[in-house]
C-alpha cells in the first residue's frame, strides 16, 4: 500500500502527560494515535464531528503500541498515521511517535475501529467519507 | 452547618496521576473531588447515574483547590466530601483530601454546581434528590 | 501455566474517563491495567514502589487491549491480572477487564515490561521480588 | 498592571478530553491551565525545563477556575496567560480560555506557585527567570 497518505500532526509534550518516572505515561500515546488520526481526517478535508453528525462513529476494537524510547517533558513530536486496512465497516490505522529534533521513532502502534450507526450497530462508512478514506489508502 | 454529612471515600493514588515532579498532577485532585461527590450521593441512596437518568445533570461552574502537601503515588487518601450550598438549582460542595496513615489534610477545596436539564437549561432538583441533599446538608 | 495467579482488582468506572461516545475513552484501559498489576504485586506482598526502592523499574515496551464490550460510567468492574511471561529482565502480564454484575468480558490484553535500573538500563528483577513473581506465574 | 504580557497559546480540544455529558471534563481547564503558563514562559525565551534544570519548580498551591460555557470537541481555543502577582518566591498566572471562532470568553481562572528548589523547600526564582518575569508582568 505505497500509496497511502501519511499525515504527520505536530504534537509538544504536556506535564501531565508525565509520570514520576520522568516520561510520558505509557497510555497516553494512545490519546496521542487519536490526534493523529483525526488530523489525517482532517486533512482529506472532514473533521470526525464532521462523520458523528453523519451518524457514524467509530470505537475502538483494538489498539497496540510498541515503545522504543521515551518521550520526555516539552519534547516536539510527529504523530504519524496512515490508514492500513480498510473495509466498508472497518478500518486499521498505523502510527508513528517520531521526535522532531532528531526523527527518532518513539514508538509505534495500530487501531482498529468498527463503523457504527446512532443506534450503536455495525454500519459502513457514509459518503463522502467512504471515497475520501479509499483515496487516503491509496485504494482511490 | 454542623449537622451537614460528610463522607469520605477511599482512594489508592495511581501511577498514571504523578508526574515528573513525583507528585501527583495538580488537575487529578478535581477528579478526585468527583469520586468524592458522587460517592456521598450514593451514600444517600442514589446514584449520580439516577440523577441523569431524572433528566438532571450537574455542570461545574467553579471549582477550587487548595494544595497542602503532595500526595504521593501509591498514598492511601480518604476524599471527604459534604454539601456546603444548598438551592434548588444549585449546589456547592466542600472537600478535603486526608492521607490515610496520619490524616494529614493534604487539599482542600470546592465545587459549584447548576442543575440543568436534558436541554442544558437552568433546572432545578427533582425529586427523590432534592430531599435527599437537603438531608445530606443539615437541612432536612 | 494453569497455576498462575490470577489476581482480580475491584475498580468503579469515574466519570472523567468516559467521552462523548457515553462510553469509557479506549486510553483508560491501560491505566486500568496498571491498576491490576499493581494489586497483582500487592497481592504477593509488596507494592510497586517497594520495587522502585530497590532500584528496579518496569518501563512499558509493548501494550495491547481488544475491546468487546464498552464500560460504562459507575460500572463496578474487576480489573484481572496475571503473570503470562517472566524471565529475569522481562515480565508480560495478561488482563481482563470484567463487569462484576454479570461476569461479562468487557475487554482482554496484555503489557511487556523491562526491567530496568536506576541508571535506566537493562537490569534483572532484584530478590525478593523475583522469587513472588516465579510463584505468581506459577514457576515457583 | 496593563502592562501585563498576556499570551494566547492555541489549542484543540482532544476527544479524549470530554466526557458523557458530551463537553469538555472539568479538570481538563487545569491541563490547558499548565500549557498557557508554559506557554507563556516560553513566549520570554525560556521553556519550564530550563527553569528545572537551574533547580527550581513551581508546585501549585492554589487553583480555581468559573465555568462560563462549554467547551466542545474539536473546538480550536486560545489559552490565554497572563502574571497577576509576583514576588520572589511565588507567582500566580491568570487564565482565560477563548473559542477562537468568535472570541467568546468560556472559562477563566488562576493558579498560584511557590518556588522551590531540588530539596522541595521554599526557594526564589533563579536568574535569568526573575528578569523574564518582571518583565512579563509589566513591573521590569
Amino acid at each position: 500500500m505505497s500509496d497511502a497518505v501519511i499525515f504527520k500532526a505536530p504534537l509538544r509534550v504536556r506535564y501531565a502527560e508525565t509520570d514520576k518516572m520522568g516520561v510520558v505515561y505509557n497510555a497516553n500515546y494512545f490519546v496521542w494515535f487519536e490526534v493523529g488520526r483525526v488530523e489525517l481526517l482532517r486533512s482529506l478535508g472532514y473533521s470526525y464531528h464532521d462523520l458523528e453528525t453523519a451518524g457514524a462513529s467509530l470505537p475502538v476494537v483494538e489498539a497496540n503500541c510498541r515503545y522504543k524510547q521515551s518521550a520526555l517533558y516539552d519534547d516536539e513530536l510527529w504523530i504519524c498515521a496512515s490508514i492500513a486496512r480498510l473495509r466498508p465497516g472497518l478500518i486499521t490505522f498505523n502510527y508513528t511517535v517520531e521526535r522532531q529534533s532528531d526523527g527518532a521513532a518513539l514508538a509505534e502502534g495500530s487501531s482498529t475501529h468498527l463503523v457504527v450507526g446512532r443506534d450503536m450497530k455495525k454500519s459502513r462508512f457514509p459518503e463522502p467519507f467512504w471515497t475520501a478514506f479509499q483515496k487516503a489508502a491509496g485504494l482511490g
